[in-house]
């Protein structure tokens, strides 16, 4: 490893059964040597605690530990994350092991992370989680009458009697755009959906206060997430105890990612606490459990670059060795599974020393004028109630992400309710629940001058799930200056005209312009005339509604307006060709990253043409290109 | 509601928790409240027994109330329709809240319609229904060795030696043309079939009984169905002893939805009670649980007036206010959720005032000389074993019945053995149970001067759901002059020459012409020149048989022909123009309603050409059009 | 049937509950009277054992009779194949009809063939099947610590402490490229199937002994296997002890079979039993449970001549008279339901007649210069872990398999051990499992101047499912003088140049050609200018190696360049023609059949030129054509 240029390396993430071959018997020595010779090498160790998989004899003792998963069968042991985050025994189990491992580790210098479990997810439907979640109802709603009134029990006479009659929601909504037969109460269900969230948090902040009480200052402390595609924790709250973020990064692992998916992902984990993260596992080869997608040759070394241009400071590879044994045997790493050095082997090498000479690199972090605001109860309200695939939260947040990132615009993805003030534009592309605080920020960040552009179906439900008893955007109408008076849903499109062009696809609204002018009207259809996208101007401000679950190519025709006023710069470049501004110190520079698999010719803002080949990448100062590529082709 | 010109207002129909929120103990103080307060107001009040959603503590104390749905999973409470019709507590709790509502408000005159239920549907695959199911044979059967013979056990050894070896069978057919690991006895499954639909059937009866035994004399009862899409139970026999009918229209609801299919259902369930029925749940917006679809602007409009045409006296729009909580926030009602008058509202106010000025329509009903048959006992036999899903029992019903409505033509939709003699045509596209007394009513029918044409697979099956110790089509081999040779069926297609134009789509049939002519022969195929459609001349009637899986050309072709013989009218309008002729008194006058997105210009038979614009309507007396549409564009 | 020229019955394979109506006692009168009758008249009685159809009193006494299938449903009675082949209660009751049936009919000459059972596979998942799981566990692997290492259970925490700890795995892979949710590890799901397939095949075994105790030497036995669709059971393992192998042929039952996958099953069937086999069910009409299939006219005749052509001596149509009961109602047979002599009587009549004229074929046997191997091993290591949808073990042996065939090559397809050395050219499609035996086979055979074929991923498993230690090919590194360098998996498709023509699709390998020279090289892609297709000589023989996953194209190129080497003859007829040699005696003959819908020219290697009608067969001598077909159209 180290003579492959690598300087991390992360140990022991699943070896529960290693560490504590029985109940409460634990072997470090294992573990011990390792460290002592990765460390000798020059290595830094990152140490996981290794609860995600829970050994043989704990579910043996203690069935109760398995959770029943979503179709409402048992997770077996003989997988991972076999585990219900309520299940008394596995939290007292829990504790044993991260208390041994932090009284072992705690105080060994050798030791620079601990990671807390691994790629935390899912929803538990077992008899603890059901007790637990009335624990946390009644908590919420002290009494059934506020509980009954919150989630208007009274329609198909769903009234608890008494906290004993409350289960789980059954299923997820249908695929198909059909009537699910168990369609809960989104009320319940969106509590549920919290609750959840909430479980997994208060488990990994129980691991993170047994650490915090043992572990030198200096550790520092992350987990490893999964993306913005993961919706069933809260990361925001996740997060926030941690010293910083880390997340896993596969961008060829799966059909259809393309590079402003990854991207997305990059900007959203850094979102929850910048300005920098780690790549804890960093896609080296091709991977997959039954089925296998390998990247091009030249994608890791792409890849790598646009993890760390959208602020990684480490990249760790995931994996050393190909595993011969287990579920990940498809899943290659460094070495083959034979251990033979080979392509992928001198690519990383190779990589580690392009990279060891790039000092421009070490302190650059990513240059965004543009926030995209997101958040975890809307996600879960639309996980219920999508009313229309087209609006479905990750689709939607990607697809305006998407169009600001193919203008080389730079975006910090930011949960909302952060501070938003220091940007020059916000948009927030799919906010179903709108609470009151992100209600008066977004007002107050208009009236101080900032461009602010709201999606449709902004505030359609309260906080509780519930359809507010006002106009819609309900808490939004004085700031946009608008009312939705009628909605069109379907697999209908309309045409838009005026400032604008493009379409809206399987959601549009009529839109009475109270306080507001438009920026483009209906071409077609029953609103046609009507005002599809409105404007208001107030202060030094602009807050802008759109009506309708916006294309691709309105999206552009949009924020291209939108910067021209806001002063941002745009580049004109290729759809796969990725532009990226970066501060280092006193200094910016750009960098240009070709995703496409032919060269492409990219006209920057800045005046200069730069003919980059596939899969390749180079830096622009902002005042003039540096003249030839800094790195040389992998190929 | 009454300033918007409304007249009738529907309650309580799932408002069990509310009217016993605990067993025994009754509160109907609230009910009283609003029966008065909209009474005053001139409103008339249709009541709803509530069970269709048994509360928390009915499920609380007796979980064998609720049923074990197709997957055998328990529906759990959260939703509505949990309940199994055969569970003992249920029928229990039932009895009790149907009886203290008929006691308060059977002598309330102000109440003039009661409404049991709510959309009765499914199959229960509980223990109790078990138990009722094997008693149910017991009492069919007397012995098992006679239900063994009539299903036919010794088929794989299936034969039972005790009442309590018979299980229920356990899934629905493969969807995709597989094979399902458990397709299980037809007998057997389409006994259960029969049980099952029987018992909600038994289940409607009860509380019939209950309320008459309350009811005043001109409280009238009825029960909300689902229209010709729902196949679970014999609506035939489930409307057989209630006042009179009516049905829930969503015409824009779900995908596909064409107005051929509105007006099936609307004719089907006027068939079950005609000539006047009511649609208790009218769409009047967007609509949907997980996902939304939206009526066009007008269609709003159209859809009522298609309703009024198909023989409905009162339309109830689905809902006043749009819910604030619940599984049904996105099933838009005249309000929005904010109880605010917007568009939808006008609409209404608007139609229910130009409703009031058409004095034609007040007693106006469908005038048809077509009847289209149909039959419980083989859309049954069909969901078992299909054969080919080009002879799907709802959708070749459909098939047969747009070709003749797209024709202009008035169809009666009738359950099989209804008395039929008074039409010019009947048909029959999909009966492969027919009984005795239809098969003899059928050829009373030819002989006494009709004409029939019956559809593929015919008699395929005896009562019993054997296959018959006869020729096919077997009971109407004598009726029709043919034998069916051999069949054909996969993704195949044959065309047809001679008489007809058109193919045959998945299925057809190899027919010996014994006592008949050929209408059309096989133009290709392996059953090339042989013929594909027979008529048989008898006495002053005919009687036609369709050797396949007839396209809509081909019906279209065929049905032309037979109508000019049989002097029927046809109109040659364009596909999304509905024509149709209504009765009221001694006038007659049809209605002319465009389905189509544009403008169209329709050719009456009667000599006029109309340019109706797009979701719009118009009348036209026989004899002469009125020269102006009667009703004005809503746009 | 003997009048329509019928000489086998096949009876009483599923007649269980007639035979043994209550637990021990016997009915064997009306089967006595039935043989009695068939046989009088001249016909050879086929006498099946009844366990497929365990009875109804067996069910409800043991309970545990009842298998618990994939989805961990229990299979209720109601259908067949509701058995577990590891309950105790079972085998019991197995023995005691198997030994009843064996001591009355053992001695009776006119039962000339024994078949047990019935279309054997499944798999189980009930406790009875655990527990039998661990004990051939603990006796394969002795100590928890071997099963520990050979498994990988360091991986994910998997270890096990106790035999007791070991659970089944859960599901089948996900079919649509995703990640289930519970993938096991791939040792314990490897072991599971060969566990399965053992079960089945102890069960037979068990039947077997107990006939042959009882049978008198010239009764001989076999039983029905499905083709090659099926992965469950190791059919060579199945067929070991059986005196002939029979299998049921249903070519037009299914969507997408065509006449090579019809072949492929023909000679893997043969193959386990060569030279000559019984086709125990053939089609002879239209078919299917829930949806049905029916041949062309013509079809049958031309089935049948297919099915005699690869080594069929013995053909019995399914079924005599169609069932008037059952789930198989739609499966015709010979008469239909009503038992009218028909269409299918008469075809069957005049090919009877016309095959009772062709002594030629009377002792013809396919003649193959080619050998397809393949594996159960490889099978079920593939059915775990695919990689990539192309890689499919079924579907890969089938297109190599077909590109021979339809070059007019005979191709023998061999389980992976059997003896090689006669063929002129064999063919490894698909074995990720390689063990020592066979990898040294295949050596010896280069060696001895044959040519070999093997194809990607071949060796990528040890026998135990982990990944060996070694370079890929691993055990054949040597042999075929290459290395795999890096993969490509995905959607993706890669060109060749050079030797041959065509792609590789879905998967493609670089390799470091050691010690070979490039037959193709890759055109375009990541791997362009590299080796494709690599080639070894070595002693007289030549060692080909195909880098990915070949299109029909690549391989239709590559087998014409071998067999032009290898002097195999190779006919350029049209793709929907096959052709078959056939020895009888010392005379080699052509037989041609035209599977396609038009008449087709086809043009021999012999130098004759045939034009043969649809669905026809004709034979030719190696010498000179006959000038005539032998035998006439049936249309």
């Amino acid at each position: 490893m180290a003579e492959a240029g690598l300087s991390v390396v992360r140990l022991a993430e699943f070896a529960w059964a290693e560490l504590e071959p029985e109940a409460g018997r634990f072997d470090f020595a294992w573990l011990d040597e390792a460290i002592g010779l990765l460390t000798a090498e020059g290595l830094e160790v990152v140490l996981g605690t290794p609860t995600a998989a829970p050994p043989a004899w704990l579910v043996r003792e203690h069935p109760d530990v398995l959770p029943i998963v979503a179709d409402r069968h048992p997770l077996g042991f003989g997988t991972r994350r076999h585990y219900c985050p309520n299940s008394p025994p596995f939290l007292e189990a829990t504790d044993r092991i991260v208390t041994a491992l932090a009284a072992h580790y705690g105080r060994d210098e050798r030791v620079r992370v601990w990671q807390i479990d691994n790629e935390i997810g899912g929803r538990c439907y077992c008899e603890h989680c059901r007790a637990a979640f009335r624990r946390w109802l009644r908590e919420r709603y002290g009494t059934l009458d506020e509980l009954n009134a919150t989630w208007g029990t009274a329609f198909w006479s769903q009234r608890y009697d008494t906290w004993e009659d409350i289960g789980l929601p059954a299923s997820e909504p249908t695929r198909d755009g059909g009537f699910s037969q168990r369609a809960p109460n989104p009320g319940l269900a969106l509590d549920f959906r919290r609750f959840s969230s909430e479980s997994y948090v208060a488990y990994l902040r129980r691991q993170l206060d047994l650490l915090r009480a043992h572990a030198v200052a200096d550790q520092r402390i992350t987990h490893n997430l999964m993306g913005f595609g993961v919706g069933e924790v809260d990361y925001a709250a996740l997060t926030a105890g941690l010293d910083f973020v880390s997340w896993d990064n596969y961008p060829a692992g799966w059909p259809g990612t393309t590079w402003t998916h990854t991207a997305l992902a990059a900007d959203a984990m850094r979102g929850f606490k910048p300005p920098r993260v780690w790549v804890m596992e960093q896609q080296v080869g091709p991977l997959g459990w039954e089925y296998v997608r390998s990247p091009r040759r030249g994608q890791v070394r792409l890849f790598t670059y646009q993890a760390i241009a959208h602020g990684a400071d480490t990249v760790v590879f995931f994996r050393w060795r190909t595993a011969r044994f287990g579920t990940e045997q498809h899943w290659y790493g460094i070495l083959d599974a034979d251990g033979v050095v080979g392509r992928r082997y001198r690519d990383v090498e190779r990589l580690a020393a392009e990279l060891d000479e790039l000092a421009l690199l070490a302190d650059a972090v990513p240059d965004a004028e543009v926030a995209v605001l997101h958040d975890y109860d809307s996600r879960f309200a639309l996980q219920i109630q999508p009313a229309n695939a087209a609006l479905a939260h990750e689709a939607t947040v990607h697809r305006w992400y998407a169009a600001l990132r193919r203008l080389g615009v730079g975006a910090d993805v930011v949960p909302a309710g952060r501070d938003i003030s220091r940007y020059r534009l916000v948009v927030v592309p799919s906010m179903p629940i709108v609470d009151e605080h992100v209600a008066a920020q977004l007002s107050a960040y208009v009236e101080g001058g900032g461009t602010l552009v709201v999606g449709p179906r902004a505030g359609v439900r309260d906080v509780t799930g519930a359809i507010p008893n006002r106009r819609m955007p309900s808490g939004l109408v004085e700031l946009l200056g608008v009312e939705v008076v009628e909605i069109a849903s379907g697999d209908v499109s309309a045409g838009l005209q005026g400032g604008l062009t493009g379409t809206f696809d399987g959601w549009f609204e009529e839109l009475a312009v109270v306080d507001a002018t438009s920026l483009a009207t209906y071409a077609d259809g029953d609103f046609a005339d009507g005002a599809a996208v409105s404007e208001r101007r107030v202060g030094g401000g602009t807050a802008v509604y759109v009506g309708g679950a916006a294309g691709e190519e309105l999206l552009g025709s949009l924020f291209r307006t939108l910067c021209a006023r806001a002063e941002i710069t745009v580049h004109d470049v290729p759809g796969d060709v990725e532009v990226l501004c970066l501060r280092s110190g006193d200094e910016r520079f750009l960098m240009v990253l070709n995703h496409g698999e032919e060269e492409r010719r990219v006209n920057l803002a800045t005046g200069e043409t730069i003919a980059l080949p596939k899969f390749d990448v180079t830096f622009v100062r902002r005042e003039a290109p540096v003249t030839e590529p800094v790195v040389e082709p992998l190929r």
